[in-house]
């Protein structure tokens, strides 16, 4: 199936995924619902992780943890099922890339934690529905995100740079987009930096170490936000003997709507 | 010495406590600075308590967990030993009082993790900044507190009912109070709830589970927030077999401002 042929709601989406009719990317599915990132654990390390994300809360939002062996996240999406409600997965071996995967059926165990972590999309619809326009948005782009010179604080295993994704916003609405973003801090909330790129030890702002580079308008100004690739980079280059994560854009979509995460 | 004799410094404050010569409540004590509650379980539990807080982040704000076996909070207080710097402590075992204490010195053990809490104390004292007047504030009582009908959402053995305080306000301050409680989610933030206690399962307002009743002016409407009393109440029902707190009023005063757990 093609995403423009399927259902706009959640659990619909959720269930033609699951029955194997969707593996593409989340990206624009389900407009004004709460998309997740997904990292999926062993017990053993699931206190060290989930302190890691309390300690760093800008690029690690926690929507929701699953316990140790269940597969459904019934505080954000009740009936739904983490083992086969995404599109694509990945599997990590010792911080290595093992094998892409439609499902987890086979790799499920009782010791695995999971967490549902809040992802930009939902502070970006809000961006635009303020009347903010993205480069990326308008030109079917992916967002520009580097590493930083900002260390994230450590937790047990868990340690690394902080990644953040870079918005070039009018000078006269960078107020606005702290104000609008900030309103979210279950999908990474206000910016970390406004400006210079070079305070946040980025060298060049047309080279992005990850996704593509932006195009700047006459009188745009850089923004930085903590970016939900942070999360994945430190658990993974910490090594763990396993790991799980959905595949870069082939996001889990929750029951919750964006403006349920708001906080005032 | 008596708490007037006291310097208004954080760390002095504490040193004094360490040496021995202050032991009584801290409200009022270094102004302007966040206290903190005190929770301390064995490494076992210490995965399902703070994903209790991360699930219930009103009753239960952290503000610092300081992993097994570290007695210095170096997030929010460089230099500081938890195991002296509170002025007394409470021991339980297997959720009973067993005995009240100056110091940890000789309970101290590798596999305690502490987790510090924020306080209405931060919230208070920026509603009275604001021009609100606080009825236990003017007339030097301990505010009211109830179990209501609200369930936390459960974590491992970690459930029960939130706790709530209540303080009367002028009907036209409830939207400021609202506002002025909305930036510091580290110490319970916005109220859960204004007006009918009834709602809560409150049967009479002038019958407090704990602390005191409060004097209700003319206009004024009854507004209520999550309790610091919650977690230390929820960890207690679950009758853990080890666990330390604070005493009641005798909190750990940190280095962090107020003002620096303000969210906006």
């Amino acid at each position: 199936m093609q995403a423009q042929e399927l259902p706009i709601d959640p659990q619909a989406i959720r269930e033609l995924i699951r029955l194997g009719k969707y593996d593409g990317v989340t990206g624009g599915l389900a407009p004004g619902y709460v998309q997740a990132n997904l990292v999926i654990l062993p017990k053993y390390l699931a206190f060290d992780f989930l302190l890691f994300c309390q300690r760093n809360p800008r690029p690690c939002p926690v929507l929701e943890v699953l316990e140790a062996g269940n597969p459904n996240p019934i505080l954000t999406t009740p009936g739904a099922d983490i083992r086969t409600d995404i599109p694509k997965y990945r599997i990590f071996r010792k911080g290595t890339l093992d094998e892409e995967v439609g499902d987890l059926n086979s790799f499920w165990r009782d010791d695995l934690v999971s967490f549902l972590l809040g992802c930009s999309f939902t502070f970006e619809s809000a961006l635009v529905e303020s009347g903010i326009h993205l480069d990326h948005w308008d030109n079917n782009k992916n967002v520009a995100m580097w590493k930083t010179n900002i260390d994230c604080v450590p937790s047990g295993m868990f340690r690394g740079p902080m990644v953040v994704s870079m918005r070039p916003i009018h000078h006269s609405n960078v107020t606005k987009a702290v104000q609008v973003t900030s309103r979210f801090p279950g999908a990474h909330g206000a910016p970390v930096h406004i400006g210079d790129p070079k305070l946040l030890g980025i060298s060049d702002i047309n080279f992005p170490d990850y996704g593509e580079p932006a195009n700047f308008q006459d009188g745009q100004v850089p923004m930085f936000w903590a970016c939900g690739v942070t999360p994945q980079a430190v658990a993974l280059e910490s090594k763990p003997d396993f790991m799980i994560t959905h595949a870069p854009g082939h996001m889990f979509i929750t029951n919750k709507r964006d403006y349920e995460l708001a906080s005032l």
